[in-house]
C-alpha cells in the first residue's frame, strides 16, 4: 500500500460532510458549525478537514451549500462517473447490484464476473455476467479502475489478482479474509459479520 | 457511548483471528506466528491481543486450533446465538436477509420491521415483517438486543429510537447518516458508498 498525505479518517469525514450538505437547499448558507452539528463533530474539525484542500468559503459568512457540495465532490473525485466491476454474483453480489446508492453517488457497475456457467451470459439488473477468465481483457478494454469483490474466502486472492491484472487500482473487498495487493492499489475491506461480532463483544463484556 | 477497556481495533483483530483459525484443522497446532501470518499482522500483536483475556496456550508450543477457536468465540460472545431484528425491507434489507454470513456466525434475524403496508404481514426468507410501531413491544417480548437499521436517512433516527425503546443494546446502522444513541448502547455505522468514495478519493489524488 502506498502512503497518502491525507489521513483516511479525514477522507471518511469529507464523505460524511457531503452527505450532510446534500440534505440542505443549494442556495442556503451553511457555517462550519452547522456542518459540524449535522455530522456530529466540532466546527474546528470541519475547518481543519477542509483546509487540507486550500482556502474555501467566505470568512465569517460560511459556505453556500451548493458550492460546498461541488467542492466536496471535486475533492473526493466524485465529479465524474466511475465504472465499476463486480466479481461474484451470489446473494451478496446480487444485493450489491440492486443497491441504489452506488449509481446515485456516481459508481456504475458496468460488468459482473463469475465462474458459474449457469450465470455467465445472463444479465442481472441490466448488468451482463462474464466469465472470470475474461476479466483482465475486459477491464483493460473498458478502462475500469474499481472492482468489488463479493466471492467466498478461498477465491478472494485469485479474484483480486485478476482485477489487478486488468488494471484495477481500487478494490472494495467483501470476502471475510485479508487479501494482498501491490503498492499503488487501494484496498478497503468490508466485513458485515465482523461488525456484528464487535457489537456482540461489547454486549457480552458488560 | 460508554468507554470500554479493550480497544475497538483489538476486537476487530480478534474477529479476524477467528476467521483465520476457522480455516485450519481443529486438531492442528498453531503458533501465534502462524495466526499473525494468516491475519497479516505481527506475532507480538497476536500475543498482546490475546493477553487481554488472560493466559492461554502452552508457552513455546502454540495453541490447538480448535481450542483457540473456542477461546475466541467465548471472548467475542459468539458461543451463543444472538437474535437480531432488521428494520427496513427495501433492496438492502432484503439483501441482508439473504446474506448467509449472519446465521452462519450466530446472528439470527428473527423479525423484520417496515412501515410499508404492502410488506407488513409478508415473509421474506422465512422472516415475518411487522409494523414498525409494534417494534418496542415485540423486541421486549422476544428479548432481542441487536438491531440492524437498513432504512433511508430521514427515518434512521426514529427507527433507532424505536429499537432502543424495545431494549436493543447494539445497533448496526446502514443508513448513511449519524444517529444518536444513549450511553450504554453500542453503535456501528456501515456505509457501503462511503467506502467507494474513499477509493475514489485515493485514485483521484494520484
Amino acid at each position: 500500500m502506498i502512503r497518502f498525505k491525507i489521513p483516511r479518517v479525514t477522507v471518511e469525514r469529507l464523505s460524511l460532510y457531503l452527505r450532510c450538505v446534500r440534505e440542505l437547499e443549494e442556495e442556503s448558507i451553511v457555517s462550519s458549525r452547522e456542518v459540524a452539528r449535522l455530522a456530529g463533530t466540532s466546527d474546528a474539525q470541519v475547518r481543519k478537514d477542509l483546509a487540507y484542500f486550500g482556502e474555501f468559503g467566505t470568512p465569517g459568512r460560511g459556505y453556500r451549500a451548493g458550492e460546498l457540495k461541488d467542492h466536496l465532490l471535486k475533492i473526493l473525485g466524485l465529479d465524474r462517473v466511475w465504472k465499476v466491476a463486480l466479481v461474484g454474483v451470489g446473494s451478496l453480489g446480487k444485493a450489491l447490484l440492486a443497491y441504489p446508492g452506488f449509481k446515485k453517488h456516481g459508481f456504475e457497475i458496468k460488468v459482473a464476473f463469475d465462474i458459474d456457467p449457469s450465470k455467465i451470459g445472463k444479465k442481472y439488473r441490466g448488468v451482463e455476467v462474464r466469465g472470470l477468465e475474461k476479466a483482465p481483457e475486459i477491464l483493460t478494454q473498458e478502462g475500469i479502475k474499481i472492482g468489488i469483490v463479493a466471492v467466498p474466502t478461498p477465491s478472494a486472492q485469485k479474484v483480486v489478482d485478476k482485477l489487478i491484472e486488468g488494471g484495477v487500482k481500487g478494490i472494495l473487498n467483501f470476502a471475510p479474509t485479508r487479501v494482498q495487493v501491490p503498492e499503488g492499489v487501494v484496498l478497503k475491506n468490508v466485513d458485515l459479520t465482523r461488525e456484528l461480532e464487535s457489537i456482540s463483544f461489547f454486549l457480552t463484556e458488560k
